[in-house]
């Protein structure tokens, strides 16, 4: 997976998530330092319709335009920044 | 919320997202320090099914057993650990 390729596609991911990866809202999930492989199983989840409730309508319609590529690279990107951020 | 009480819950959800907070398999998400409110959306979501995929059904069966009261306390405990773990 391609971090660098990963943040360049993570500036929409920013609104809700952070510039680095900790989330400005509440309800939303911080996602710096996060397991890569659980990142990746997430957002497929979202991608799948397989995740509702909560936010998850939001991340439903975002994954939907994400390919099985752009997904392994997000959460190599996010994996890769420090956890609390900095 | 307690997050006392919250630690005294955790002690099954260790063995799979590690002793603080920060998991022992990739599969599955890091908790320290993850937003409280972000938490309990998603145990609720887990408790009412409406995640499924990756690892979800372990942690439908899990979040079954949990009140409202377990899941705030749970998610008030696990927001105040550090990110990262220490």
């Amino acid at each position: 997976a391609d971090a660098e390729a990963g943040k360049a596609k993570a500036a929409v991911c920013a609104a809700c998530h952070g510039q680095n990866g900790v989330a400005q809202i509440p309800t939303y999930p911080n996602l710096a330092g996060q397991n890569e492989q659980y990142l990746k199983l997430a957002i497929t989840a979202y991608k799948n319709k397989q995740r509702s409730g909560g936010q998850a309508a939001i991340m439903q319609g975002q994954a939907a335009a994400l390919s099985e590529t752009d997904i392994a690279n997000l959460a190599a990107y996010y994996a890769s920044l420090p956890a609390g951020g900095k």
